[in-house]
């Protein structure tokens, strides 16, 4: 079927979705996990398929293990959808409520994006975190895994499609993309689809924000600094340094260019290399083409003059993701925090903060370097938005334009 | 001097004036409605020069009345501008205050999104709604008017400008751009822009998404509707007909295609007229090409067999922008108002007060139609976005991943 029909259909069922009520919403994701429980030995079968698959096509360590979903993944997504059940409803919130003149109600209702397609890489328990967290925020989801997870994905797509159906979810809720050909077709349904959110490399975010009219949230760079001041608490300095660079050097959210004040601690690089279990390979600065994102055990070091000249770097070759000052001074780390244009502003502690479950958002779909919408780690807030309900009685501008009538804004606070 | 230059100094001193306080911006408001006052004299003169060029080109009666700028309009701006200071701020509001663990604060902060450019149309006053609007909410401004206005524009920019730069502000706080080249050069300049309004026609609008990488947030089409259910007040419906319709006929918010219950109050087209000072043509919709704006007195009419089928009709045809229900029967108000995806869904009101100012948001910079972000008639909320602060003693992620350490996600309430 073309998949503009697919997706139109989809877009029709969200309308429904996005009035289905809490209780619904919770109930159809108490179905899933219990579905996934139960239906844990196809899942392992499933999973035991693709990770026989990816060591025959040899594929690196990090992605088998990225791939692999066994019993303590089933646990950790089966707690994640019990956290989410218990969080808030975002929808149907009033975020303002004013009487814009006698019986004439201005409502302002949070209410959910519509429908939103995510492209993800080769972890199966993305399928399910990102299902859910649109469950939980009325959203139809379109989904497009790592071809390497394909089987693990495919049976996790149709319990959770199955139980949330029978627990009186609109049949479009959840959408399985298989094949590649298929996210060229997604990237034209800008009629249909209100939000794209790719998790990938720089090269495939940057291509989808080029060849969509769709709008997408994500970041395509995660180019994260570390500033020393000269007043950093040089053993601070150096945890935090080995932190954000190693603790998971593939992530978004590492160090990748340390910025030096010329008056910092002078051990530093001794103490990083004492520290780490790992050697880091840490590069002076020679040109511009040094302020890049490696995703591997390589810092680029440059010695700045002062507070200042850090911050102005790092607005000028970060990427706004996260950057972090290490210093004693709480006047210098102000403005640092102030100053620093970035969607997460650190002090004294690791850039690998960055990240929706340790902000206590339960899960997130991602993290957004855009300014718009949503900055940062996005959760629940980020995938609703909002719509005014006036209600009236036969009002009319004219009355207003000419005076016969005017405003009185009341705002109603409800308690 | 090269565009991207100008937009770069911009970029640089938005990081400054973002970090203004309060009482700076609010001092610097005052300033400019004090300055343009005393220099009135200077804008009259400047007008005058536009009005004589708009009548020896024989510009339309609309667009001269729009151009003008006389004492009502400038006592209009100013009490306008004192409204603004009496606003709450935005800035530095604390959205979130988040234990994650001890020592490890999480602070969600409301901050500006940076540099704003915005393409307006030949309205003089917008000049100022937007720069004064900027100013409250810690943006620096690129500004192009339209060049029928353009005598008035720059005696207002320079008003303006050195009103603000004595009272505190950063010199590149508003930058105006006066020739059309240089719409071209905003638009390349994605690395100093953060975002773009654009006001004007549909083209204009749909030029702009389609050859930027900057965010866009505004409108193209206002294809808005009025749907007149089986249980509608007939003289309800004519009234709002006749306003959404005809108060200001070239509104984005003016209705275009009326939807009528195949059981709504037959005489509803001989009332219209009657009680309408000028003639609407009624079309009846004859293929998908009639569900256009027409910025006329033009309406489409189409008859449906039910509420779903309306409701159906606006999501697939509409504009997503403003689009009322006139009927008595509350239910029928409630599905309707939840299941279309708009930024406004009325109730028996006119889709006219779809206007920052009705909404009591003091001024708006435009409205937007796009679902993220901001939705329908944006003001200063619409200006600001967030970032988040992690203030730390030096923790790192290695210790919440190993469990030696723990969240415990304790949410600040500030009173």
């Amino acid at each position: 079927m073309d998949f503009r029909v697919i997706a139109r259909r989809v877009k029709e069922d969200s309308y429904n979705m996005a009035n289905t009520a809490e209780a619904k919403r919770n109930q159809a994701l108490a179905a899933v996990a219990a579905a996934l429980e139960q239906h844990q030995a196809l899942i392992f079968t499933a999973n035991a398929k693709d990770l026989k698959r990816a060591e025959q096509d040899n594929l690196p360590g990090p992605i088998v293990a990225r791939l692999k979903f066994n019993e303590s993944k089933l646990a950790d997504v089966l707690s994640g959808i019990r956290d989410l059940i218990g969080l808030q409803d975002p929808l149907f919130r009033t975020l303002l409520k004013r009487e814009l003149d006698a019986d004439l109600l201005l409502e302002k209702v949070t209410c959910p994006i519509g429908v939103i397609g995510v492209i993800f890489e080769s972890r199966p328990d993305a399928l399910i975190q990102i299902s859910t967290l649109c469950i939980k925020s009325g959203n139809c989801a379109i989904l497009k895994g790592g071809s390497e997870a394909a089987e693990t994905n495919r049976v996790l797509f149709e319990i959770i499609s199955e139980a949330g159906i029978k627990a009186g979810l609109p049949e479009g809720f959840v959408t399985l993309v298989e094949s590649r050909s298929e996210i060229q077709e997604m990237l034209k349904c800008h009629e249909s689809i209100d939000l794209i959110i790719p998790r990938g490399s720089n090269e495939f975010v940057q291509y989808i924000m080029a060849n969509s009219k769709i709008p997408v949230m994500g970041h395509a760079d995660g180019i994260c600094h570390v500033y020393i001041d000269k007043s950093a608490d040089p053993e601070k300095a150096a945890a935090i340094i080995v932190d954000s660079k190693t603790q998971y050097v593939a992530a978004c959210n590492a160090v990748e260019t340390l910025l030096l004040h010329k008056d910092a601690p002078k051990d530093l690089l001794e103490r990083i290399n004492l520290l780490s279990g790992v050697h880091i390979e840490c590069r002076p600065a020679k040109s511009e083409a040094d302020y890049k994102e490696y995703l591997d055990y390589i810092l680029t070091i440059k010695t700045v003059e002062s507070l200042e000249e850090a911050i102005s770097h790092i607005n000028r070759y970060g990427s706004h993701h996260t950057d972090c000052i290490v210093t004693e001074d709480s006047d210098a780390a102000d403005t640092f925090m102030n100053l620093v244009d970035s969607a997460g502003v650190y002090h004294n502690c690791s850039t690998r903060f960055a990240d929706g479950y340790r902000y206590g958002f339960g899960a997130e779909v991602g993290i957004s370097t855009g300014k718009l919408h949503a900055r940062g780690p996005v959760g629940l807030d980020g995938l609703v938005t909002y719509k005014y309900k006036l209600h009236g009685n036969g009002q009319i501008v004219a009355d207003y334009a000419s005076g016969r009538s005017s405003f009185h804004f009341k705002d109603i606070t409800e308690t």
